[in-house]
């Protein structure tokens, strides 16, 4: 049985934090009811695509969810989105959304048909002004920090990290309320903007009190670990590895695998530095590069991997993403998150499931997104439950459409 | 009232993805405890530090925590580790670590002191290996996707985003095994590891689909938004700023504030494509660029600012760090979320609480992180429910210590 199993919600949603949020509550066990126009939602056609010109970003985010297409601009649909999301049932009444949507689809207007109904926002900053991933991140320094020593311009992420993080908040929200709500019977409205992550999340790493109670805080180290040791190497083959000196053990280690130990210590004795002392480390990483570059670029990589990892360093080889998905098992079916899916329009691929394992609770396997509109019948009769006349006529007025029906208008 | 209120949580961590965990909770209001071992953590000086050496990283990650300092080594700490861990409470029984420890601190020695434990272990990969996040994000391929467009070297995170993914994942799992706890009541072993977080991420963003069913999936594509239109642009003040129009709304919003209408049909006959489609925008990203630099080179960002936002444009200016905690009042107390807190050999400076706002509970204020052990009496007596004699004894022997007596010994 599933960790979350019974419980059901719906998401109003698109791009990447809170469908995120809907699809991990649906791995966990959860029953997802995504609600999209009739064209689908403004995520519909992200990239990447595949060669079908379908899109494979909306199938990741959106595994194992239910999918209803309903005309929100016509007051019918408007009415059916609120029984839906305000449908009875002890698990039920729990509302995921970053839709800018005042009036119908706000707190106010919703929990008159449910009082207790939880309902979690997510905006783009705290004024409701439009941010995004690629807005927020320049706005707090990111790319000031990212990218080559001394490199003159802002590098941006290639993740939209703080999507993925708020999205994580806001299951942890939905979860944290549904809690009290267990116990004391009263729902809530959560609010949570994009942008108050990303300034938390500084405030939390200790990049606020570093940029002001220090005269130069963090710059661009490269590929470098902040604050420690850890850099990339080249090695003779052309391969690059990833090396870690951030605690004493991965350190001594370190400078035991490579045999540099009397380097070291003639670096100690010219800096007056103990390199044990992690920040030590930092200050004088360049010089103990120096003394690394040449032992990495005279040997291959197949000539230390083994030993590097029989004496626990953490290290890691440099890959391109499809080279990881080709050569890392981790990435493949050998990995029990993941299940090869064949997926129509997609192709076949491995799909990951939920990374937490729970003792009590059998691995889910990861199920598919839905096709637009698939499980719009179902979710009417048996969420909203309308009976079949009531069914027909939405579907004949337009109000709502499902899969064949949109294939038809696409045509 | 807190969101998790009256919840108790021990935690036994070290630097970011669980001590992060225990602090979201704490600022959702639960009792968190973190033990560490007499001298402090693996993380207690990790960087950025203030001027007088102590770390701005623990005291953000840590914040709101009680402390208690135990030396692990002895096996009588271990007993005292066991019993707060364990100690009774219908609230309680929750246990967060990503410390490596077999034996006595596995769920199959601790749950036999409870057996409704809840215990969320964080480890490197899959098969016990060390991985941080600057191994595990190389391995994926993501430094291969980030930085300028033909730079030719991997470029890394200067975020730790997926220690930071991670910990809130730590967060959904305890409190969904808690939920379950609460109506079945079972407790039990959840596992998870930062690689397989990151591996999940990527096919969540359709990142492994890409890289099987596509010749040419994502490269470098410096500081654009990946899949439709964004992009950065210098001004000419200087002052860099960052475009979105990932929507068609935000599209048309762009061209019509920059007055490109005119360019953009002339593209649009040019190349047959129409930019109304965001897989055309991300194809002739570079085309759409040359139209607006000129545009954004002769103009000041004053000169548009006022007018991009009247519009509801989404864009931002990039800042360092220190000019967004300067300059951003979204980083200032003129957002609740912040507050100014004085901590003795830190410095004064806004700290962060919780992002969510949740209107059933008063929003937390933030509070400073702990001295080591400065909770260390408080817990052994009202946790472990050990007398006065038995508390006076642990101190005698040296198996516990608290702020007083560590700092005699490191005097």
């Amino acid at each position: 049985m599933s960790i979350l199993k019974g419980m059901r919600v719906v998401e109003g949603s698109a791009f990447v934090a809170v469908p995120l949020a809907g699809m991990t509550l649906a791995q966990m066990g959860a029953e997802v009811i995504r609600f999209d126009r009739l064209g689908g939602g403004l995520d519909a056609g992200r990239l990447p695509l595949a060669p079908s010109g379908q899109s494979l970003f909306w199938a990741g985010l959106n595994k194992g969810k239910k999918s209803i297409a309903v005309d929100m601009k016509a007051p019918e649909g408007r009415e059916l989105i609120t029984r839906i999301v305000t449908a009875p049932g002890d698990d039920a009444g729990l509302f995921l959304t970053n839709l800018r949507v005042r009036g119908w689809m706000d707190y106010e207007s919703l929990s008159q048909h449910r009082d207790d109904l939880i309902m979690v926002s997510l905006s783009g900053d705290r004024h409701g002004r439009p941010q995004v991933d690629y807005t927020v991140n320049p706005a707090l320094g990111i790319p000031d920090i990212t990218g080559p020593e001394g490199y003159p311009d802002p590098v941006a992420n290639a993740l939209p990290a703080w999507d993925l993080i708020a999205g994580n908040l806001v299951v942890s929200s939905l979860l944290a309320a549904e809690r009290h709500r267990l116990r004391r019977g009263v729902g809530q409205n959560v609010d949570l903007s994009l942008k108050d992550v990303a300034a938390a999340t500084l405030g939390h790493l200790g990049m606020i009190g570093d940029a002001v109670v220090n005269e130069a805080p963090r710059s661009k180290s490269g590929n470098a670990l902040y604050g420690a040791y850890g850099q990339d190497f080249l090695c003779a083959d052309g391969q690059r590895v990833m090396v870690i000196g951030l605690t004493d053990r991965q350190w001594r280690g370190l400078v035991e695998a490579t045999g540099i130990a009397d380097e070291i210590s003639g670096l100690e004795a010219r800096s007056g530095r103990s390199l044990r002392e992690e920040g030590a480390r930092w200050d004088l990483r360049h010089d103990i590069t120096a003394i690394l570059a040449p032992w990495f670029a005279a040997r291959r990589l197949a000539d230390f991997a083994a030993d590097f990892d029989r004496r626990g360093l953490t290290w890691s080889v440099f890959r391109t993403v499809k080279e990881a998905v080709a050569q890392d098992p981790d990435l493949s079916t050998d990995n029990a998150m993941f299940r090869m899916l064949h997926q129509p329009g997609l192709g076949t691929f491995p799909v990951p499931g939920m990374p937490a394992t729970f003792s009590e609770a059998a691995r889910n396997a990861p199920v598919a997104a839905p096709v637009l509109g698939e499980h719009t019948e179902e979710i009417l009769s048996e969420v909203a439950q309308l009976d079949d006349t009531e069914i027909a006529g939405l579907f004949d007025r337009g109000v709502v459409a499902d899969h064949s029906s949109l294939q038809g208008r696409a045509a």
